[in-house]
């Protein structure tokens, strides 16, 4: 690739991101489409926001809303996240007014490796960016000493805003924490691992002396942990009728006014997908259902709450502070029997996972741990296998009707280039989901935690593979032979293969920046989905709030794939500073899009106070770490014999990660008795804090979306009229 | 060495032994001693037990004594090292009663190795015991898997004992935690890193507002540590005074009666140890410094009260819960701060080190591991030089005045054969008071932890240096060329160098548990110094408690020593399984002699309610996996190819020490609240409690001993009725 291409690609990402951007303008605009633009305002009863047909009021909207705003409207999580972006571009900020006007003008006016094939920056001719590099300075050059002193700016530049990141953080857990709202998971613990009941007392019974004797001014009442799964099966049933009754009888009315004063009822077949079975009237046959499975509900929770009770229960107290301390303590002399954690929010609680014993979790964790190193390692073997079974040839001879269909030319090389990456393609986009799976399958109590668990993994996962593989991949095979020779470590190795790849990544930020924001605003599949159910599925408007109900800022995915770009931003720094400028663009215009997003439209699914940014901290860390590593083994291709004088920076990280971890980690896992012990601005109404962890086929309310909203409307509103 | 001059050291050794335990029961008998033999009973108010001359008396006692009169005599730590002695000794005798009837028929019926010279389990011509070991099977013989069975036999009887003694320890801790007795540590946390008070509030108000704003009900009030440096000096020397006024009217008292009725007044000089500067009457010289110093004292309790505040404090509860809760808790959101333990016994705080700033206290711990690692590494480097300068030569070149000494033949035998061993004599005698003097360095608040520091690091001393140094010593050298050139690990280098220094071992083992025990028993050396201090130095009645009083178990240095043979017997007991009768020996005798001690002797300095015991239980799983380890390499060196049969073993090992961590370990570091609640037998008087923890230099009571003798001999006293 040289030069023109390149700028040619840049320029091609730049005018879609343009027209992406006007396409928002406009489509945002149309009445019709401001449940699709602005969900998050409207769940909330505000208005939808400015009409105004200017293509940037939306960034003048974003860059004037306050932190305030955010944790009003989304939450701390989001907040944090707001955090993570701002740190990562005020890292890459200053690193960059320093980095560029100082290392370029050294590189451009060195003509070390120029010209010579060994060490560009690119695999081909690319040698007008490459001047700007690291690779244009000769070896064992005095100029080295420059770029010494870049990683240690870069470093100390991080350390700094990384401290004052975690300190703010933990400003904005603590002043959630210690709000005067009452929020119900501030008064119960989670336990489990309760030991069998000694006779003649029941599972309640037990749990509610033992907690009685130790916490007798405090304790309210506890709720035991129930096997919900056939009631669950009974209530979906019904909700499903439910829905189906709503449906067909809007099918209906619509039916009448459509001249059929009668109407047409509409009809469905009961067996498998509606496609067999006999036909009934579907409003007759929903009541009937519905009149039959109500009896078995309440049958079946009568049978849960007596005889269904599991090894584990959510015990209540009226004071915060009990809770919180409770919470840490330990219970029983016998560490694996009552077990207690800080009790989740009602809606995000996996209940499936509570009755797991400890060493079944201890030893699920493991083999977890086994499982998704073997696929972070080992993934491409059986896609491998799959996309060699999968050839236009292969598939013509086991599916002999498609031989027509690809005897088109144009067709056939659409499959010949599309086949082989099929099923990596299948397999990257189930990724995030199978992580999440293998998370939960680990018996974590939580959601928001599962989530965190899979984003962590699938951190290591990109980082291992698109980074490491990407670079070592491409040098690997081609210096099979070199390696057994000269070089005996990865790091050399690692170094070396940077530049050749430094074009590939530059090309791979700019395309995700600008493509991926560009149709993260516009939001053009959310916007043709959402047209198309309302024109031929939604029929109430129960169907279609839920067609067009945004998800969450979803950054379990998000956050890894941010920090991949970190990761290569930060490694390439040095070696080619003229990718910092790409790695500001990616994080500022993230975080003005996603602003946009957060306020209008995102609506967060659970809130954990901001438990992510020890573990958002601790890979930064890590991806400063594995820059450090990696320019150390290239000072040392360079043959510059002060490359030690880079092994204070290594050991500087690990006593930062350590400091941090020490001095704030903990606060993100209990909740510090100094700030539980805040005044609440009312007594907690302990049964609307009971009740709103019972689960809905147990009886109890909807997931506390509707309290949750109400609570959200209520400070959104003030805001607003600030 | 050969098998007769191996049993003359063996009958040498019993004899010794017989001599002693008769001198025991001749010297035990006589009335002026029994403050040597009965200290601990005599302290009691006991009566101080038999006085009959049968030799074996004391015996029957100490076998007929319950757990419970250890408890009541000596505590729970005391116990605790009675059930590491029984575990060790069950683990030994059952391992024995399988494996000696049928191992050693198994390898005296086969013919490998013996006549050749490589294989033998002696370096020399030790044949007899030869026959007895693994080391008279032949290469690759199906007979190993006898040997195969018998790693198993004993893992496993180690596992099944050390859970039982884990779970019979957690019941002694619980049992004395939930003790109704009121103990001062049970109402108290310690409080550290305190950060600076705001303006306008004493260290105290800050203290208080903080802990009283958290537990409002339950805060008694607070203490804020001080820096006593000062008062201390000057305490110690009014004390010092005091004695010294004691000893003088004792003397004056005893020159009147000796004819001379006005008696001789004794004088000193006042200069640098009594040798030079004026000559005063020492009576009035003394109650002329009391005087000075009792208002130099009071006037500097004053300053230390108000102006040498520390950044540390103790927190009384009215309530055990409350204090066992707030020890666990987690109180600022600056985890580096408001950082919280339990209490540890008043006559245990280490008061220098609580005001340790949190930091300082990890960099602390980080630089004494380097400096031990270093010490245990290294430590023959220092040594082997000054032994190579204090050779005779060479003092006779630097202390010309000792040639006419040296001159003669006796004395010059004798320090040519002593002084090369001296510089290591004398490190050997310092480490473990080096060991504990680092341990305090680290921060430990805790006389016990810092004992318990110490001890561990004893441990690995001594494991690795007598055990591998001897071991691989004997055999590194001459082996040094094999090495480079046929193995590369240690484990088979350590294997084959095993049964070349079995009767090594076997011969220390014996030495240690006769001469070791039958001096212990005896107790000839505090008799000696006793007669001699009461005969030249003590004049008043507590001068000659002071002379007489015993100190405590010591397990600090006794346990390690006790683990070193358990390794060596452990590594050995399948190889020659011979050595297994005298670890039996050693621990048979161990308990029986030390029984006799503790209820006689010995009086607990601390007491830790078992805290010990993780570091017991680890540090046996470790030596059984070290065992473990090296049969694997054994058998390798057998050249049996089913070898790898034992590698599930250690992996057994691992998970049994993480299971046992797991469910045990946290409640040997916390309190858990279900014992914490039990009831009191009255309300706690929070004034004594508090009073306690005052230290002597300001005005406090002296170290509680008097009130623990008091508990103590009341318990006693009641058991004794029983």
């Amino acid at each position: 690739m040289d030069l023109s291409s390149f700028l040619t690609s840049l320029a091609t990402s730049f005018i879609i991101f343009i027209i992406l951007m006007l396409l928002f303008a406009w489509l945002s605009g149309k009445p019709g489409n401001s449940v699709v633009y602005y969900p998050n305002r409207i769940l909330k009863g505000l208005d939808p926001g400015s009409k105004t047909r200017n293509p940037f009021t939306w960034i003048s909207e974003a860059m004037s809303s306050t932190e305030k705003d955010i944790l009003s409207v989304s939450g701390v999580d989001t907040a944090v996240y707001f955090v993570f972006l701002a740190t990562a571009l005020g890292i890459l900020l200053i690193s960059g007014l320093v980095l560029l006007p100082v290392l370029l003008p050294v590189a451009l006016t060195d003509h070390g490796k120029s010209g010579k094939n060994g060490k560009t920056t690119s695999n081909g001719t690319f040698s007008d960016l490459d001047k700007l590099s690291m690779g244009n300075i000769r070896e064992k050059s005095p100029r080295l000493w420059v770029f010494v002193f870049a990683v240690y700016w870069v470093s100390f530049v991080t350390y700094y805003l990384l401290w004052k990141a975690y300190n703010h953080v933990s400003d904005l857990r603590a002043a959630a924490l210690m709000s005067p709202e009452v929020k119900a998971e501030q008064f119960a613990i989670l336990v489990r691992d309760i030991p069998a009941p000694p006779d003649g007392q029941t599972r309640k019974e037990q749990v509610d002396s033992y907690f009685k004797a130790i916490y007798p001014d405090t304790f309210y009442r506890s709720m035991v942990v129930t096997d919900n799964k056939q009631a669950d099966k009974v209530w979906t049933e019904l909700e499903g009728y439910k829905k189906k009754l709503a449906h067909a009888e809007a099918v209906f009315a619509e039916s009448k006014g459509k001249g059929n004063s009668e109407g047409v009822r509409p009809m469905n077949r009961t067996g498998f997908l509606g496609l067999i079975g006999a036909k009934v009237d579907t409003i007759d046959y929903c009541n009937e259902k519905i009149n039959e499975l109500i009896p078995k509900l309440e049958a079946e929770q009568k049978v849960v709450l007596s005889e269904k009770q599991q090894p584990s229960a959510l015990v209540f107290f009226s004071s915060r502070v009990t809770a919180a301390s409770a919470g840490q303590n330990l219970h029983s002399r016998m560490v694996d029997t009552w077990t207690v954690v800080n009790a989740p929010e009602p809606c995000q609680v996996i209940w499936s996972n509570l009755p797991k014993p400890f060493y079944q979790r201890q030893i699920r964790q493991y083999v977890v741990y086994f499982i998704v190193f073997l696929t972070i390692v080992f993934y491409m073997i059986p896609i491998g296998l799959v996309s060699a079974f999968t050839t236009l040839a292969n598939l013509k001879k086991l599916l002999p009707f498609i031989k027509p269909v690809v005897k088109k030319d144009a067709i056939r090389t659409v499959l010949e280039a599309f086949l082989p990456q099929l099923a990596l393609i299948i397999f990257l986009a189930m990724l995030p989901k199978f992580l999440l799976f293998l998370s939960k399958a680990e018996g974590i109590p939580s959601e928001s935690h599962a989530i965190r668990a899979a984003s962590g993994k699938y951190f290591y996962f990109s980082v291992l593979n698109v980074f490491i593989g990407v670079t070592l991949g491409g040098t690997l095979f081609s210096t099979l032979k070199t390696i057994q020779k000269s070089t005996d470590t990865i790091i050399p190795l690692l170094a070396s293969s940077l530049p050749g790849n430094a074009t590939f990544f530059l090309t791979f930020v700019a395309l995700r920046f600008f493509v991926g924001y560009g149709l993260e605003l516009s939001r053009i599949v959310p916007l043709i989905i959402y047209h198309l159910k309302r024109k031929y599925v939604c029929k109430t408007e129960a169907e279609l709030k839920e067609a067009w109900t945004p998800g969450d800022l979803n950054y379990g995915t998000r956050f890894p794939a941010d920090m991949l770009i970190l990761t290569i931003v930060f490694c390439y720094s040095v070696i080619a500073p003229i990718i910092i400028p790409f790695g500001v663009i990616y994080f500022g215009l993230g975080w003005l899009v996603l602003r946009n997003q957060a306020l209008k439209v995102f609506v967060p699914s659970y809130e954990s106070n901001g438990q992510m940014w020890p573990h958002i901290h601790t890979r930064m860390v890590a991806a400063l770490l594995l820059f450090q590593v990696t320019m150390f083994g290239y000072f040392g291709v360079n043959k510059f014999i002060y490359a030690p004088v880079i092994i204070p920076l290594p050991i500087c990280s690990l006593i930062f990660a350590f400091v941090c971890s020490k001095k704030f980690y903990r606060f993100f896992h209990d909740t510090a008795l100094e700030i539980a012990m805040k005044e609440l601005k009312e007594v907690p109404n302990m049964e609307v804090v009971f009740k709103s962890y019972i689960p809905p086929p147990l009886g109890g309310e909807k997931p506390a979306v509707a309290h949750s909203e109400d609570a959200l409307s209520q400070i959104s509103r003030s805001v607003a009229s600030v």
